[in-house]
């Protein structure tokens, strides 16, 4: 690498931007030159986040346009919605950006717009866009300027079915994702719910058959399965801070074998190196991927009722936010996909 | 009342041991009368219980004969097997006794020694012994001397089916039943799988397809809705001390509207002492049943897939053991079903 | 008891006013008549606490005439300065009061004021109110229509060195109290900094040298000792939901003995319901006094450094707040002292 | 570095020896070559670390003459007494040795004796080990061949005094240090009471007046000091994996302010690179120091009373442990001393 990337990060005091300002400050290839945000305009990163005192860099509230100007690739680590008013900026001035909302993960800003309650402003660009998965989109990816960060709950479960709906195994039309998430996911909120209180010796299904995740995993599963697909999800929040597990069902077509899909399983991820095909017998746990970029994933098949069992964890604001978009950064650069990313897992 | 009910307890040195005392001491119709424990015996409970400081209770080793005849209804709360070693000695004195174990949950003995790996050394008695699900089998507890006190899981997961089963509306066999549990439903054990470090910040499934309970689901669901069900059912490991969530998807038969599932639900449990049917929108959480004998219910259906989600909440060492063993007591001595264990949840 | 008490809370949807409803629900004596609460108004209490459902108590906003009018007895669980304002109104109709805030504790308002950084209303009927530690002042409140309740700190404190200071045993004046609570002890707020993801996992110290439960306890001590007692005080917060252990070190004159030590301790403890003096080599944790009305007590001395090492456990929503409150109003009405708050803490 | 430092483990199936895997692996002048284990002796690491999944390494049962001949510097995170027979062996072959336990940590064989209860078997190498704190000792242990790690409580506790004893401001000779731990300092046992149903929601103390890092604290501090100090020492267990806090109160000597104070410790750590000193009215959090080799420290000073208090947090398997032992290893090869050390604290 001849000169380092210059990165900005918009939104960085929530977690998923502490988690990018941990990621990207470590990361040989990049120098992160701006912290954007409004609230903390002024403060040092310390007295955000405790965990970085000592470190040097401040937040700032930059326009768009500042922040384009100061840095290659921009993280936008803010609510939905946000992205969408920075990235004409991003594109007239030929810099990158990855969104880790949802502006930029929809095929059709309509589906957009009717889970997101708000109008897409930049159709145009959305069709430019890819759907940041690296190990569904990573050619795509080495080509984009634009990409949208897959959802934390979607990243797992599209990951635990890709290889049995691109061989065109899957019977039927429906498929039931359980997941259960750690409580960073719902961000850095003063929400009496989050309230440790409230959570803590506590687990409760949350949003119901109308979670906002659902729309992109049945396009992504559409797509992989070449017709469409409909998902059944059900979120679940557990008393801890990072990780998610989601154990997806799928029926299965008559003729599978459990041998079948152990193989297409490693046909497809043998060689990522962020995905972890485990064992029988072994099953995923948050706590071996907590603070990672890694996907453990199991496979269970129940010959009997002709039903695969697949269960997937992954730390969800790693794989399924900071670090997942640096991946996605390392190969819109074209640098090495590991960088910056390959730290292992804090156990226990 | 006009005199105390004598209890006994084999095997009282465990978490449900441990909430069975504590329940039955306080329950004002019940004399708890011996103790027993091998492991144990010649120590204070404050030596094994920390809480149970300063009550008088010693734990004694006692054979079958000596404990039944001091007490008027035993609870074995003892690994399974145990049970088919009292039993005839309890029925023989006139006695009764509730099992928390699975010696006599099953209407079929091969069932238990295929799923149990073990020889059924008292099939006739378990002809007579009632499967102890008060909401489901509430009449033939009142006339038994015997009942197998139904796991924790099961509970959960034919509590959230039966209105659905028992009208029918189901369609197909396969019923996917996931579940949450806590860690106090593996025992009271010195197992590294449970040291704090091993499970806290961490979510797993185990025993993927092959958990003990399954075949016991099946048993009642089946019975509930007259014809075979199957079920597939994942247990998860969640880094909390008591509580079971689980999560239930049937397809339902074409033509069921949301207003009718939910009358179901109603009629089924609206006079049911301890079980609540939330509005609406409101989702159960272990939080909500901490301590106590109750069990919580949701009912969403998702018409596009013809698809009932259900979710049940319980302590699982409560609904799903101690106090759940305490209202069949209650019921098979005709006293008053709600006898101490009315005590309303520990919230936060 | 011919007649039940009817008891009112003002303050009712807090974690003290929850765990009050609760206890006095189930208090063989009592009827809970009013529940008063600007915020929830008109809201049922299952709205507020999802672990009340099924219970008929709304919130109301009432005035303190009207509920005084209702209730023989009024509990406070709001913030300091609440009380005062219902004071004169409880005084003038002569029924009793129980402040769960600060506004009753000490007996010089200049102390109350200089902490809580407001004028203190009514310094008269302070003069008549008792600080309400049953162990300290059981005759003085069992003549008493108002009392301040104990805070959960000073509590866990007073508690563990009445016996020494009482006895004149403590060298110089000056007490280490090194006290770990629960979360709950914030309160119900909706703060980022009691969010689960900042909490759990951590552990800090806070309020270093001045939290304003100091004076409390040196009010209180000093009147023990019969002489100035100062104590440093350091709070910190433990990611658990109930619960504080206090850790005392106090230096004790030359010539006292271990075997000293523990007589003062059981001679003063050894017939009180709710104090559990530990064997030695036992020692407290919050577990075990979980949902109870409980303080446990172990007393350990070096005598090389002549450091009487005393820590306790309890548990700041019961013995620290809402069931000491019941304790306090059942000596009041000269009822059983243990009425409504016998349950044996939820283990595990 | 020419050429890498060859690195064995013996006793790497503990939670220190997963961290020293976690750490060497990543360490740029390190290379891995040996792990040392009776117990897993044929296991590949991620049979024993789910996190370390994917690695390479394998467990192999060394004699020390073999795992001494393959390695330049060897760490031993094996229970106290297994050091001292490697001692010789690499003290022979002229190689490193740093060890996790308490063998090589005291300057008189008779105090491990005492505390310890085994003989020391290698006196004469004990005198030519370090105590293994660089911020103490760094000149020492730069030409050091032998060190023994702190413990982890010592080592925050030192930190926390070192500047205010070094400057000989202490009055009298009496200090108490309160700490709370996170229970994976209790190692990975399969331990009954580190259950997670036995800690979780629990606070307790433990080894009051008698645990083993009493007297390591004191020959530290009184070196520090240039006469005797004695330390009244508290451990806790506090539920949560990772971390220390550490409360040290010391009594100071007449005419000493504020500023003075801070302005020692100001002096002493501003160029430490792995000590933050917080600003006045900050305070340590074992959050802030999760995954890292940090120490944060707080200093308050009560002027009424001359005492200080001082809070110290770190991360019992970081700078308590394993990321210090790699600390020690720079310093004594001579490379950067934040090799391979300076992760960022994983947050939240």
């Amino acid at each position: 690498m001849s000169r380092l990337i210059k990165a900005g990060i918009v939104g960085a005091s929530g977690y998923s931007g502490g988690e990018l300002v941990r990621l990207l400050h470590g990361h040989p290839d990049v120098e992160l030159v701006a912290l954007s945000s409004r609230t903390y305009a002024g403060k040092g990163i310390g007295d955000v986040f405790p965990s970085l005192r000592g470190l040097a860099y401040r937040f700032e509230e930059f326009t768009p346009e500042d922040i384009v100007s100061l840095a290659d690739v921009l993280f936008i680590a803010a609510p939905s919605g946000v992205a969408m008013s920075y990235a004409p900026v991003v594109a007239a001035a030929g810099k990158k950006m990855i969104d880790l909302g949802a502006d930029f993960r929809f095929n059709d800003p309509a589906l957009y717009e009717k889970w997101y309650k708000m109008p897409h402003s930049c159709a145009e660009l959305l069709a430019r866009a890819v759907y940041g998965l690296p190990e569904i989109h990573r050619t795509e990816l080495a080509k984009a300027d634009l990409a949208g960060n897959p959802g934390c709950y979607p990243t797992s479960v599209i990951l635990a079915l890709a290889p049995l709906l691109s061989q065109g195994a899957v019977a039927g039309d429906l498929i039931i994702a359980d997941s259960k998430s750690g409580v960073s996911g719902a961000g850095r909120s003063a929400d009496i719910a989050y309230n440790f209180c409230e959570v803590d010796e506590g687990v409760r299904p949350y949003g119901v058959l109308k979670h906002r995740h659902t729309p992109e995993m049945e396009q992504e599963l559409s797509l992989l399965a070449g017709s469409k697909v409909k998902v059944v999800f059900t979120p679940h929040l557990i008393p801890m801070v990072r990780g998610i597990v989601s154990t997806v069902y799928a029926k299965v077509k008559p003729g599978c074998t459990k041998e079948q899909l152990r193989s297409w399983y490693e046909g497809k991820y043998s060689r990522e190196p962020f995905v972890r095909l485990l064992d029988e017998g072994s099953y995923p746990t948050t706590k071996a991927v907590y603070g990672s970029n890694l996907c453990d994933i199991s496979v269970d098949f129940d010959e009997a009722n002709s039903m695969a069992v697949v269960c997937s964890a992954l730390d969800n604001l790693g794989k399924g936010a900071a670090s997942q978009a640096v991946q996605i950064m390392n190969i819109m650069f074209g640098i090495d996909e590991t960088a910056g990313i390959a730290q292992l897992p804090v156990f226990p």
